[in-house]
C-alpha cells in the first residue's frame, strides 16, 4: 500500500465495502446492491474521520514501533468500525432532530426517494459493524471482547441520547431541567465513550491488553471526551463561522450547552428570569440578549479557566500512568483537541 | 417457580426488565428509568410470544426431559431476547409504514411525547439483547456464538427490510416489480430467519449443539417460514376477519403478498392490466375487483395446493433428519402452524 496514512485508511473503505456487497449472508438484487453501495459513500466516509484515525495511531504507540500492512490494514478495519458506528447516529439522530443539512450537503433522509427508508439503513450501517468483525477478527483472541465493547459503548451512546432527547424535547422548553450534572451526564454518555475511549480501547485490544485492568485509561478518555464537547458548545457561540465551518444555533434551538448551563448557574433571579425568556427563541434579537448576558458573566473568561484547570487535571492523571505507551497515547489526543478553534 | 409456562416466562421478563432498568453502564435519571420502564412494557411483552415461548419448548424436546429452574430461566431469557428483537423492528417498521395501530393500541411513535424518540427507543431496544446476553452468558462455552448468531439474524432481517422497502416504496407504484422469487426473498430474509430459525437456533446452542452441522436444520425453517408468510398473506385476503382479528388491507396497501404474486402469474394480459389498474387503490370498488379476479383465478384452490405441498415437502425433510430429538422439534413447529386459521 502506497501514500500516506489517510490514503491507506481510505483503501480499506474500499475492501471493506466491496466485502459488504458480496457479503455470503444475504442474496443482493442487484438494486439493493446498488442501494448499499450509494448509501455507505453518501454516509460513511465524508467526516473528519479522526476517530478511525486514532485507532491506527494508538495502537502505533502502543506497539511502540511501525506497523506491517496486516496490522495496519486491522486498526483501518476497528477504524471503520467507528466510522461506521458514527454513521448509524448521525443517519437516525438528523431524522430524530428534523435536521437539514450534514457534512455539507442534504441529511440523508432527505434525499429523494430516501425518506423512512434512511431508519432501515441507519440499522443497516450497524449491522455492517459486526460482519466487518467476525469476517477480520474471528480467530482473533480478542474476538469476543471487541463484539463486547462494540456492544457496551453504542448501549452507552444511546443511553446518553436518550437522556438528551428526554430533557430537551419532552414537556415544554423549561430551562430549569438543565444543570451541570445533566450536561455532564449526556455529554459522556453521548459523546465521550465512543469518540474517545472506543478508539484507545481497540487498540489496546489488538495490542493484547486486558480492558479490564485500564479503567483509568477509559476515565482519563471520558474526561478528555467531556472536554472536547465543552469546547464544541463554546466555540458554537464564541468560535469564528469561518473556521468553525457553520454559523452556530444552539441558542435558538434550546440546547442543553454548558453555556447555557454554566450561564444559569452564574445567574442572580433577574438574570435566570432574563435567560428563561430569551434562550431558545429563533428571533435574532432574543439570541443577541443571551449572548449579551454571556458576555455580562464573561463566559469566555469562564471557559479560559476551566480549559486550564481541565488541562491540568488530564496531564496529571497522565503522567501518574506507569506505561509510557499509554501516556504517549493519551497526549497525542489531548495535543490534538487543546486549545482548538475549530 | 409456580404457575405454568407463560406465567413463567413472565416472571422472567419482569427479572429481566428489573435488571435492565439498574444496569451499572449507564447511571439512569429518574426520568430516564421511568421512561425505559414504560418503553418496555408498551413494546415488549404484548404479543404473542410464540417466538419467545418455542425457545423453551425446544430445548425441551432437545434436552429430552424436564427442565430444571436455571434451564428454564436461560432459555426463557433467550426466548425474550426475540421477543425484543422483534420489539425493535415492528417499532421501527411502524415510523417507517407510517401506522396507526398494533397489538390493539396506538404504535409507539404514535403515544403523546414520544414521536421520533421511537427511533431511539427502537435501538435501545435492540441493544438490551447484549445486555441480557452478557449478564447471563458470558461464562457459557456458546457465548461468542450466541452473539454471532443473534448478530447475523438481525443483518439478514434488516436486509430483508431493506428489499420490501425497495421493491414496495422507491419509484411508483408498479406491479411489475413484484414476481414470485422477489417475494421468496423478502419473506426468507424478513420474517423465516428471526421468527423460525433463530429460536430453535438458540436451544440448539443451549444444548452445546455447533450450528454449522445444521445446516438442514435452517433450511427446514426456512422453508417452514415461507410458508407461514404465505399463510399470513392468504388470510389477510381470505381469513374470517372476526378470528385473524383484523381486517386485511394488503390490496389497499399495495403490498407484495404472496396472492398478488401469484394471480400475477396465472393472469392471461388483459387480466394483468386489469390488476395494473386495480391493485393498490384506496376505493372498495377496486378492492373488489381484485378479489373478483382473485376468485376467477381460483387463488383459494392454488393456496391449498400450495400448502398441501408445502406440507409434503417439509415432512419428509423432516423426517429426513438422523436425530429423534431434533424431528420432534421440527414436527412441533409444522403442527402449529399447519392449516392455521389465524
Amino acid at each position: 500500500m502506497g501514500g500516506d496514512l489517510k490514503t491507506k485508511f481510505l483503501e480499506v473503505y474500499s475492501v471493506l465495502k466491496s466485502e459488504l456487497l458480496t457479503d455470503p449472508a444475504f442474496e443482493f438484487t442487484p438494486d439493493s446492491r446498488e442501494w448499499v453501495d450509494r448509501m455507505l459513500d453518501y454516509n460513511v466516509p465524508g467526516g473528519k474521520l479522526n476517530r478511525g484515525l486514532s485507532v491506527i495511531d494508538s495502537y502505533k504507540l502502543l506497539k511502540g514501533q511501525e506497523l506491517d500492512d496486516d496490522e495496519i490494514f486491522l486498526s483501518s478495519a476497528l477504524g471503520w468500525c467507528i466510522e461506521w458506528l458514527q454513521a448509524y447516529f448521525l443517519v437516525l439522530d438528523d431524522i430524530m432532530d428534523g435536521s437539514h443539512t450534514r457534512r455539507g450537503q442534504p441529511c440523508w433522509f432527505r434525499v429523494p426517494k430516501v425518506g423512512m427508508i434512511a431508519v432501515n439503513d441507519g440499522i443497516l450501517l450497524r449491522n455492517h459493524i459486526p460482519r466487518i468483525l467476525k469476517k477480520h477478527f474471528r480467530q482473533k483472541p480478542y474476538y469476543v471482547d471487541l463484539l463486547d465493547l462494540f456492544n457496551e459503548v453504542e448501549f452507552q451512546t444511546a443511553c446518553g441520547q436518550m437522556i438528551d432527547l428526554i430533557t430537551t424535547l419532552v414537556g415544554e422548553k423549561d430551562l430549569s431541567k438543565y444543570s451541570l450534572p445533566i450536561h455532564r451526564r449526556i455529554v459522556q454518555y453521548k459523546t465521550a465513550y465512543y469518540s474517545f475511549y472506543l478508539p484507545v480501547a481497540c487498540a489496546l485490544l489488538m495490542a493484547g491488553e486486558d480492558l479490564e485492568k485500564h479503567n483509568n485509561v477509559k476515565d482519563v478518555l471520558i474526561e478528555m471526551g467531556t472536554y472536547f464537547q465543552v469546547q464544541d458548545d463554546y466555540l458554537d457561540c464564541f468560535g469564528a463561522p469561518e473556521v468553525i465551518g457553520k454559523i452556530g444555533t444552539d441558542i435558538e434551538d434550546f440546547k442543553c450547552s454548558w453555556l447555557v448551563v454554566k450561564a444559569l448557574e452564574l445567574s442572580n433571579e433577574a438574570q435566570k428570569k432574563f435567560l428563561h425568556e430569551n434562550y431558545g427563541k429563533e428571533d435574532p434579537a432574543s439570541v443577541a440578549k443571551v449572548k449579551e448576558l454571556y458576555n455580562t458573566l464573561k463566559l469566555e473568561d469562564v471557559f479560559a479557566e476551566y480549559e486550564s484547570k481541565s488541562y491540568e487535571k488530564l496531564i496529571n492523571s497522565i503522567e501518574a500512568h506507569p506505561s509510557p505507551a499509554v501516556q504517549a497515547v493519551l497526549k497525542s489526543f489531548l495535543g490534538k483537541i487543546y486549545k482548538r478553534q475549530k
